[in-house]
């Protein structure tokens, strides 16, 4: 599939690079192509703007900072993402007050909905956002099956991206709903943070028994 | 253990009613005995005013609404849980804009951490408030291992409290640290209210994989 990832960040490095090992035809998506390059040297796949990256593509991968994310979608273009599935991995932790984060959209909304109001005419998907980048791409190193949620107005987007986790690895994908479920997960991340600091490590995920 | 448990909820009468059949020596605590005792029938443990309950007991159970829990608390009196072990149980799910419900207090604050502020001479440990008052007393009923956290500031009690939870049957007692987490525990409850409307039953809890 032709892919865009926007964003080179940790998330946008290891989703981009794992879905060109998978066989996809990813771009990464940055600001200034001609800056990133400079900065990053090699990259897992081939640079461009945000707006040419989504507008080569069928699905789009938002993996830009939370606080960044209506920007940088606004950048890719409202018509580039039009009828695409947009896969919305970004949470909005806000570091300005110091550590642990705080969120900067909560309990009444969420930035996955900021998102789909913003762009009705892309079809998102808020997942993976509850884990950390080496997890997100390679969920077998835990040993342990554990779960990765859903959220989105789509079912056939939702479904794509089900596929798509799968090819990940993912064994346990859990549909909460509509994309107001995304605060389900987005309010997730106080715990995500508090159980990286007492287990010392982000390679852990949790799974739903039931 | 002499344990005074707060509330005439769901989750006092499953906590107290447990506690009284694994041999404590438990006291259900109220706004007003009598008229509590007329409308709910037999319930599994004795029940006493908040204060003469709490002033009776070595360890006191939170299990009243959020939203009172700081009045309640007051009604049990500073003096009476002075010392004590204050286990918190309590969420700050706010219901009056309907379903879902909200939360009274977030992200740079939570109820735990008021709980020990009013009363800083309790010996607050945050637990239990992230699964159904059900599971809470049979972990068991899963089949398989989940994760169950401790948050406070006092090590000694948590160390109670894992014991507690322990005759309970849970087998994964997490320690996230100070009571300040459990800004986490409190904001994992939107998920919880996703996944038991996507799951269609509240028999259900996370395993922390690691």
């Amino acid at each position: 599939m032709r892919i865009a990832v926007l964003g080179t960040g940790m998330v946008g490095k290891a989703i981009g690079g794992r879905l060109t090992e998978l066989g996809h035809d990813v771009t990464i998506g940055t600001r200034d192509p001609a800056v990133t390059g400079a900065r990053e040297g090699d990259l897992p796949a081939p640079l461009a703007t945000y707006a040419a990256a989504a507008a080569g593509a069928e699905l789009v991968v938002n993996a830009s900072n939370g606080l960044a994310t209506l920007e940088v979608l606004g950048l890719a273009g409202a018509d580039n993402l039009a009828g695409k599935v947009l896969v919305d991995v970004s949470n909005p932790l806000d570091f300005s007050q110091g550590m642990p984060p705080t969120l900067s959209i909560k309990d009444t909304d969420s930035l996955g909905e900021q998102v789909q109001r913003a762009f009705p005419d892309a079809r998102v998907v808020k997942t993976l956002n509850t884990m950390n980048a080496d997890l997100m791409v390679h969920p077998e190193q835990l040993g342990r099956p554990h779960s990765v949620f859903v959220s989105g107005e789509d079912a056939e987007a939702k479904q794509v991206v089900t596929g798509l986790l799968g090819e990940l690895g993912h064994t346990d994908v859990v549909d909460l709903g509509g994309i107001e479920t995304a605060r389900g997960t987005e309010m997730y991340l106080p715990l995500w943070l508090r159980l990286m600091g007492a287990l010392g490590t982000p390679a852990f995920n949790v799974h739903v028994v039931r």
